[in-house]
Order: structure tokens, then C-alpha cells, then sequence
């Protein structure tokens, strides 16, 4: 059958940030609402967030984390103890100044509320949680056995953004961030590269997207860090997500909030902190790296429904036994394990046209598309479409072979779209070993130049003048590239053994 | 062994609200924090709501409920617009009315956070969703074939409270909220029916909590209900806790915010909605209903660890072969499914005596201590405990004989628990037919008295006077009392078929 009007428009190479938002609404994964900045999540998109939830959390609880739950609120003191960060987080704090409301009327004889009872002391809603934790965290130790102390926190956070978008950038947005203490440096840094790898391991298997590990820059640091790992992701604008962070904070935040321990010789210590997290901006960076010009197209292990099957009921006498046929066969689909889950399995029994459903669930990337008519029913088949190929393309299968195969089909839509994702990253990761060709790369008026890596021995003021003359950052500074044989730094001509990576992002 | 110092100072019968305090810092759940009337809920304590959500979480999915997500904060104009609401939470909101900082030096040169950019609309932080997620609704319904919208969010909310207690009253708090929308008022009714249905199995079934159903009167309805259903809890100083609410909205919000669809005669209506929620306020709920002087005593099927094996190992010797062993059994305990999940088990291998292990776990509530020694070994024996009994009770048995009874020793303890609360409620809940013996019957100075059912056919102004005259308050006209044989209001005199439940409450 045809396209209908619902494809994509305009495609990702028209205009690929109004195409992202024509996938959002196609999928209707989620919308602006009328609070500045702020998202609604609906039910398709937050299915998402929550799958991704269920992985992470195990994945945390397996390495020894536990959850807990902190306020909402912190003290401005809080954020004055360490000046670094506050002035990181200062120009985009939400600030809660009354505790009640009060009705008047205004010229107009209605009913106003306006803010009462003024607070003396002023909170602000958390942009991160470090501070108010750390708070915790110094009640919490006394000594060496109280060590390590390992907290996560699933909760939302808020960042008075100035140019949102839905998912990537949100003033409010959910996230869980990890905050560790230790009694040493080593085990610090030792838990930021484990959760390093942990992001990296579990945005590959569940959102199919390669990542590249790496340190920031300390002009990219987080506000307050010692170091910053990150994971970035690149879409399929040749553009750049930190798809999540890890930080090792050092003693700075244990000396600025006085958290402190008795060590194994007797001796008052500082602890050394971690923090780290990943954000419902996973949802936006999976939506850009795999979606294409028919809309949404979901990994496997984070679709709502996995596998959709659609009756085909031309002929009313045969309608019931179709139905059936296909509850009988989603019934023992759901009897199957995918990964730690059952696997997730919709039949369509809406009344509505074979075409529209179809499109419907192509719209919001659903993996699997099974349709099921009356011929099918006799020869025992099912006709199958994958959501990572042609949408016109079928493959008809007996459906026990269906039975048998599913999941390890699911598994190839995983691996197609991974290695999509990876040979359009590696294909558009290039060497640059001089200034010229450098400048030039960026010099594209229409379409965005992939990503560069260069021999790099910048100071940080040489970074900033280039960043924000090429409106571009360094995104990394990749693992396993540190070490290279030594070339001159592309713009200072410095011998180096370091590399960098550079492109423009999100 | 004799008992610690670390049984609960006081007890429940010296100072009911004490003890409840020390019984959670005794197990380790919460904190207060800096933040005014907020608690930090540490990883036990958390992991107790945790399991309640999961459960709660699969019987609203499995009864067609979608969960969403909606912005933490709502605009003032959309509280205006349902006067009655706004009314009954302006006085408890927390206003943000700026979004940066601005830093400036104090009188002593210290750099100070000041709020700036002043916002031109104030916002609050959501008390409740029901503004903010009809704003959507009118959004999302066009006609009948979009209903009925049956939506739930996991948030947190936040009510300025002026008397915090943790757990039970703080100025922000964990929730599910469900908010649905319907064609008519039966189809609304009857969802604001099941979940109070719901909500009194759930808590049944995972808190051993037995609630007493009804509903409240006009007096104590939800700030813009047609009707608020609730699920009354007694717990042990026969005080009554509202454990959760189910509300039937009418068409009051869809009016105000104009949530209309055309139905299926074509003609625009209104929709109904419902709204309900429980909250981390069930978790000291059930710490308040099962608690003993020893501390928490936790409901098994909400407890983060349902079994814990200590193992005793007196001589080095035997000291590996002992742990083996409870490695061993916990191994196979772990593989066993109680409810819906698998059998959380910890070994406590810490390097601390067994009396103080053993008094760990008695005040952190765990439903069944097993202690394993060099001669149990031998014996292929355990000796095991249940928190549900005296401290000192043990009992030896098989090792094979626990393996296959452990699930049935936790569901007798959770039977044991559930029987033990509705025999104590039912103890402290008198007929009472006439005003002479209902005023008597609050006038004690030291002891809090149990609930009273009473003929009621009084107004609301009655119960107002009634109500603050001897602080009390009706809890509910609970379910199946509401067609009694007539009898004369305790109050009026007037003849009624109805019948109140009065007590004191949290």
C-alpha cells in the first residue's frame, strides 16, 4: 500500500530538528505544556523512560547501589558552600520564596491568587542533588566502616533552560543520579570509570547506540568536579548528545559540606565523592539516532510493545477465528523472556482500517509488525515486517517458526540498528592532523560536518577561543586514545600523545 | 540473650508518637532534613516503598491504567480556575517566583545567593495534580472514542505542612496520583469504585493492613469532589490514619478547564474524571499498625530483605563451612517466587558478635532470622525465628523442611500480622447509639480512645461543631453500613439508615 500523508514531514534531510519534532508527535511520545519549558511525557514516551528505568536499576542494585530519596528543595546555604558549582548552577535555578497563596481581587472584581507568607530563608529547586546529599552524607559517616556509601536516587531535577526541547533540553527533566563516598582517591576513581562503563554497556545493549568514552575537557567539567567521564552519542545529524556523565569530585564537595571520616590509622579525613547520572534526554539522543523519514524507530528492549500483531479480517465469518488465531498466539509470545522481561506483545483489535494501524504502529516504532488473515489462518503463517527495513517489505513465516524465532529476531533488529548507528559514526569520525583542513571542515553553510579528531595539546583558553569561534566544543577526550604515538597538536604544533575529539552538539 | 539497651525508649504504651520516631531512626528509615518539614527516606525505608510501588504499579497497569508524566510546576491562573480547590491548598503551596541567583557580598564581604529574574508568573509546586493533568486532558479528548483516558503518575508533591511528622504529614511527599476521564457519570463512578476496591486489597494483601472502606463526608471531601471514597486505617494507639483516597470529580474540573468531547449523538459534553492516590504516608502507616517495643516489624511482602541467614561461627574451623552453607541456602531460597517476585535473602557475613546482627535485624523489622552454627551443620538443621513472635522464641528444624516451607512460614506471618490488626481494631470499635456516652467517651486525659459507629443524620454544620468541640472527626460512612435498620441519629434524633465511624486521626 501506498504512504499515507503521516510519513514524516519534513525528512530528517529537509530539516531534521522540525522532523524530530514531527517523530514526537507522530509517536505521540510527548508535547509542550504551558509551564516554561516544562514537557509532558505521555504514556508511549514515558514507557520508554520507564524500560530504561527498569534496566538501570538493576544494573545499579547489582553493583552495590541503593536507592534512597532526598529533597526536593535545597538550602541556599547549601549551594553557597562551594562556589565553583553554585556559580555552575546559579543562572538557572527555580526559586521558591513564599509558602502560601492568597486570594484578592483585582480591578476587574476577580479572584487573583498571589504568593504569601514570605520565607526567610529561600530554597531552590534541585538542578542536582550534590549539596543537599552531601549534607547527608556528612551525618551519615563517622568512620571508615561506614565506607564506601553508595546512593542512588531516581527523582526530577530542574534547570531553567532559555531554548528547550522536548527530551534533549527541558527546564524539568527525570533523571537518577549517583552520589558515592570513599575512603580513598583509587576507589573513587575506581567506581566513576565502573559506572562510566555501566552507561556505556547499557546504552549499547538497550538503546542500540555506540557510544564513545571519554574525559571532558576542563572547560566542559561539571561545576565543581575533578574530572568528568562522559558517553556521547552521535544522531543522525552528525551532531553530538552527552548521553550521560560521570564525575569524580574529589574532596571538594566533602571539604566544602564537612564530611568527614575516622580512618584505619585513627586519623580525620575527607572523603572522596562521586556523582554521576543519565537523563530522560536518552529518549531524545535513541529518537535521533535510529528514526527515519516513516517516524519513531524503537531498540527492542525499550519498545512499549514489542511486537504488534494485527488482524486481517476482510470477511466477517472468518473474523472471530482470525482474532483468536492471533490472541492464541500473542498468549504464548508473552509466555517468553527477552532479556530480564516477558516480551511485550499487542494485538490491534481497534476498529479501524489494516492500513491505519499499520501506519500507526510503523509512526511509533513498534519492532515487530505481524498481520495474520483468514489465508494465513489455513496455512498456518504469519506475515511479518520489521520496522528496521522497508516498510513495503514481507516476509511470510510458518508461525511456529514465528514462535521459535522471535526473540532472536528481536535480536537482529537490535544488532541492524547498532551497527547501523555505528558505521554512520564511524563513517563521519575523521582524522584532522592540521588548523586548515580543521576550519574548513566546519565551514558548511547547509549540512553538519561529522565529527573531527585531532592531536591535542590546547590550553584551556586556546579550546574556548576555537569553540566558540567554530561553534563547536571538544567532546571528549577519548579513552584508549591517550596514549598514540606522538604527533604535533593541530593547533599548537605541541608534541602530543593526546587526542581529542570535536564536533558540534546538542 | 538478654535484650539490648537498643529496644525501643519508650515504649508504645509510655509515648506513642516517641516511639514511633525511634522506631525509625532504630531501623534506619528516614530523617529529617534541613529543608522545612522534608525527610530524607534512607535505603531501607525507601526500599519499603519501593515494593509497595511495584505492586501497585502492576495491579494499576493490569486494571488499563498508562503512566504519564506532567510538569512538576503548575501556573497560578490554572489554581484559579477551580475556586474550591485553589481555596483548599493556597494556604499550604510553595511558590517559585524567580529563575536565577544572583550572587552580591554580604555587610561581612561572604559572597551570598540572591533570587533574581523575577518570573511574571508565579508558579507553585504541584499539592496535586489535577489542574495541570486536566489542562492536558483538554487537550488530549476530542470525542467518545478517546475515552475513557485512564491515566497514573509517580511524583512527588508538596504541601507546606506546619506540623511534619515523618512518614505521615511532610511538606513534600512521594505518590501515585491516577486521573482518569469518562463519558458518564456511571462509567466514572464505577473507576472510582474499583480503585477504592484497590486500594483496600493492596493494602490488605502487602501492608496486613485491614482498612475499613467508606465514604467521607462533605466535611472532609477532596477540595472539589463530588465524593470522596476512602480507606480508613486503625493502628496502635487507635488513632485512624487515611491510607488512601479515591475521588469522584464530577464535571467540576472539566467545566473549569474545559475538558469536552462529542459524543456519540454528536453533541458536545463534558467528561467526568475521578481522581485517587496513596502516598509514602503508608509506609508509617504500617510502621504504626505492627511495631512492637523491639522495633519495626515488617509486613513480608513489603520487607527489602524477607529472610536473613546469620550465620554463627564460633571456631575458625568451621567458620567457612558454616558460611558455605547459608551461602548455599540463601542461593536456594532466592530461586523461590513469593507473589510476584523472587525471595529477597541476605547472609550477614559483617564482622560483628551475633547478638548485635540479631538485634539489627529485630529492629529493622525482617520477618524470618535464620541461624546457622557448626552444630546445625552437622544436623542439617536451622533454628528460626519469626519477628512475628516473642524475640526469644526459636525453633529448630530441618533444613530441607524451612527450603520448602519458607514461603508459607512468611505468608503465615503475614496472616498473623493481618489478623492481629483487624482484632485489635475490631476491639476498638464501638456501637454507640446515644450523645451521653459518645461525649463520655472522649474525655480520657491519658489514653487515646477507639473508634465509635454511630447512627448519624446530622448536618454539616453539626459535625463541624461536634467535630472541634471534641476533636474528632467522622472518617467515613463506611460501606455496607449506609442501609442499616433505622435508629435515631445519636445526635439529632432523627431517624437514619446510616451510620458513622468517629475516632481522632493523623
Amino acid at each position: 500500500m501506498a504512504k499515507p500523508k503521516s510519513a514524516i514531514t519534513p525528512t530528517r534531510s529537509e530539516n531534521f530538528p522540525e522532523w524530530y519534532q514531527q517523530v514526537i508527535r507522530a509517536a505521540d511520545l510527548a508535547e509542550n505544556s504551558e509551564t516554561r519549558g516544562c514537557m509532558v511525557i505521555k504514556p508511549w514516551g514515558f514507557a520508554i523512560w520507564e524500560a530504561i528505568q527498569r534496566d538501570l536499576d538493576f544494573r545499579l542494585k547489582a553493583t552495590g547501589h541503593e536507592n534512597a530519596y532526598f529533597p526536593l528543595l535545597i538550602p541556599l546555604a547549601y549551594l553557597e558552600k562551594e562556589a565553583e558549582h553554585a556559580e555552575g548552577f546559579a543562572t538557572e535555578c527555580a526559586v521558591v520564596t513564599h509558602h502560601r497563596l492568597e486570594s484578592v481581587k483585582d480591578e476587574n472584581g476577580k479572584t487573583r491568587l498571589i504568593p504569601a507568607g514570605k520565607l526567610n530563608e529561600p530554597y531552590v529547586i534541585r538542578p542536582t542533588s550534590e549539596t543537599i546529599i552531601g549534607a547527608a552524607f556528612s551525618r551519615w559517616v563517622g568512620s571508615y566502616r561506614d565506607l564506601p556509601l553508595l546512593i542512588n536516587q531516581w527523582a526530577n531535577v530542574m534547570r531553567w533552560e532559555m531554548r528547550p526541547r522536548l527530551f534533549l533540553r527541558t527546564a524539568e527533566f527525570l533523571w537518577q543520579e549517583g552520589h558515592t563516598a570513599h575512603e580513598t582517591q583509587e576507589e573513587a576513581l575506581a567506581e566513576t570509570h565502573m559506572i562510566h562503563q555501566l552507561y556505556s554497556d547499557a546504552i549499547r545493549d538497550l538503546l542500540a547506540i555506540p557510544v564513545i568514552m571519554g574525559e571532558k575537557t576542563e572547560t566542559e567539567r561539571f561545576p565543581g568536579a575533578e574530572s568528568t567521564l562522559t558517553v556521547e552519542a552521535m544522531v543522525q545529524d552528525k551532531k553530538a548528545i552527552q548521553a550521560g556523565t560521570s564525575h569524580y569530585l574529589g574532596q571538594n564537595f566533602a571539604k566544602a559540606q564537612n564530611i568527614t571520616f575516622v580512618d584505619r590509622e585513627n586519623t580525620e579525613q575527607h572523603v572522596h565523592t562521586t556523582s554521576w547520572g543519565v537523563s530522560t534526554r536518552l529518549v531524545g539522543t535513541l529518537i535521533m539516532a535510529h528514526s527515519d523519514d516513516d517516524g519513531l524507530v524503537l531498540p527492542p528492549r525499550v519498545a512499549p510493545q514489542q511486537i504488534v500483531i494485527i488482524p486481517v479480517t476482510p470477511k466477517e465469518e472468518t473474523r472471530q477465528a482470525v482474532i483468536d488465531s492471533c490472541e492464541a498466539l500473542a498468549s504464548r509470545l508473552r509466555e517468553q523472556t527477552y532479556g530480564r522481561e516477558l516480551l511485550r506483545v499487542l494485538v490491534d483489535k481497534r476498529d479501524l482500517g489494516g492500513g491505519v494501524k499499520k501506519w500507526d504502529w510503523v509512526k511509533k516504532g513498534v519492532p515487530i509488525r505481524i498481520e495474520i488473515g483468514p489465508r494465513d489462518l489455513e496455512e498456518r503463517k504469519v506475515c511479518l515486517q520489521r520496522r528496521d527495513q522497508a516498510t513495503n517489505e514481507k516476509t511470510f513465516m510458518e508461525k511456529n517458526e514465528f514462535l521459535r524465532d522471535a526473540v532472536e529476531i528481536l535480536d537482529s533488529i537490535h544488532q541492524s540498528l547498532l551497527e547501523r548507528a555505528r558505521d554512520f559514526r564511524n563513517a563521519n569520525l575523521t582524522e584532522c592532523p592540521d588548523l586548515a583542513p580543521f576550519e574548513k571542515h566546519w565551514d558548511h553553510s547547509n549540512e553538519n560536518p561529522g565529527w573531527l579528531i585531532t592531536p591535542w595539546a590546547g590550553s584551556r583558553e586556546e579550546e574556548e577561543e576555537l569553540s566558540k569561534r567554530l561553534k563547536i566544543t571538544v567532546r571528549c577526550l577519548p579513552v584508549g586514545k591517550q596514549n598514540e604515538p606522538e604527533a604535533p597538536c593541530f593547533l599548537t604544533g605541541k608534541p602530543t600523545k593526546a587526542r581529542a575529539i570535536w564536533g558540534k552538539s546538542y
